[in-house]
């Protein structure tokens, strides 16, 4: 015996979401089922709506459905700072530390040649109109420290030289209140080598 | 700064989820947006579509959008046994072990004095009147070895001792595989008195 047909249908098609296997499917779908229908209606118009509305920032590539997305429109953000990440969550990772004011370019990926993922997708000539337009004097490359993430962050540097900014790329090392103890090798590596002097 | 109002409002619904937190229903949204917008349609719908079409089986009260449900239709299973259980989930967990061929009652909970849950919440007049009925021989109390499932229990047996049925409670005991070291007091001190005589 087996669900009927819709409940099946409802749990086979939150598997969809991340980290969702058939055993969190079921209990999901009979919680909406049994404990939340009014919640789940909720959930449904939501999707339903996101999906139809929310696009791109035609300036920074994240996601919003507004014209222009909150940042880009904000005249409160220092337009001469622009820092480039590769997804929404990073954006939204550096908001929640408050320390950056500028704005940001979302290439949403990274260059991956084996998943045939180019420079076209990830916005390499949206990102170099914005660089001609001259008022980003410093560009902040806070790609992922994966190779591929190294990889774009490089790409976008070579990119960046025919234009007038200062490009950086944020530091690695080891993370405040981590241990020594417990560090990969690789982050030793990299904060050995972009050590500080102390005493200037 | 924030996401915009179309993905918190899709992040915030999909917190209704059991065990989705902030972090995942974020993770989730964009996982959504970024890389599955189809599979987010087909979740959208599915979703509005169980909610608005499944309701209770009106013989043992499990969930299905037919009149009957699989179970209840079916002539292949036995119906002079009928098992008690606590939920749609226990239902499948049983049909899983492929043991039992007999159809079920489903209570949607137990008795909770406390959350203001009674006989009547759990469908107590419609399990008499399926035992009134006489085609039910014995009734298997399969309701969860919790304080409140073990008091379910004892209510329906009370309650199945005006009708002509032999009325059960499956056995609590060591799980098989488990190992007696790790297995709680109250599961050891069940399986010591709930033993049984081999060399009769």
């Amino acid at each position: 015996m087996n669900f009927s047909p819709l409940i099946s249908q409802l749990i086979d098609s939150l598997k969809v979401l991340p980290g969702v296997g058939p055993k969190t499917a079921q209990r999901m779908a009979l919680h909406l089922l049994e404990r939340n229908p009014e919640g789940a209606k909720r959930l449904a118009d939501s999707v339903e709506l996101a999906i139809e509305k929310v696009g791109r920032c035609p300036r920074c590539r994240n996601l919003t459905e507004e014209e222009l997305c909150g940042i880009c429109r904000s005249s409160r953000r220092d337009a001469s700072v622009l820092c480039v990440v590769e997804s929404p969550s990073d954006v939204m990772a550096i908001e929640m530390s408050g320390g950056y004011s500028g704005r940001y370019f979302v290439l949403m990926g990274h260059l991956s040649p084996i998943d045939g993922i180019g420079p076209q997708d990830i916005g390499i000539d949206e990102l170099e109109a914005l660089l001609a337009e001259g008022e980003v004097k410093e560009l902040i490359l806070a790609t992922n420290p994966t190779v591929e993430g190294e990889a774009t962050a490089h790409y976008v540097a070579e990119k960046a030289k025919q234009y007038d900014v200062i490009t950086s790329r944020i530091a690695h090392g080891v993370p405040l209140g981590g241990e020594l103890e417990f560090v990969d090798g690789g982050t030793l590596t990299h904060a050995f080598s972009g050590r500080k002097v102390m005493n200037e």
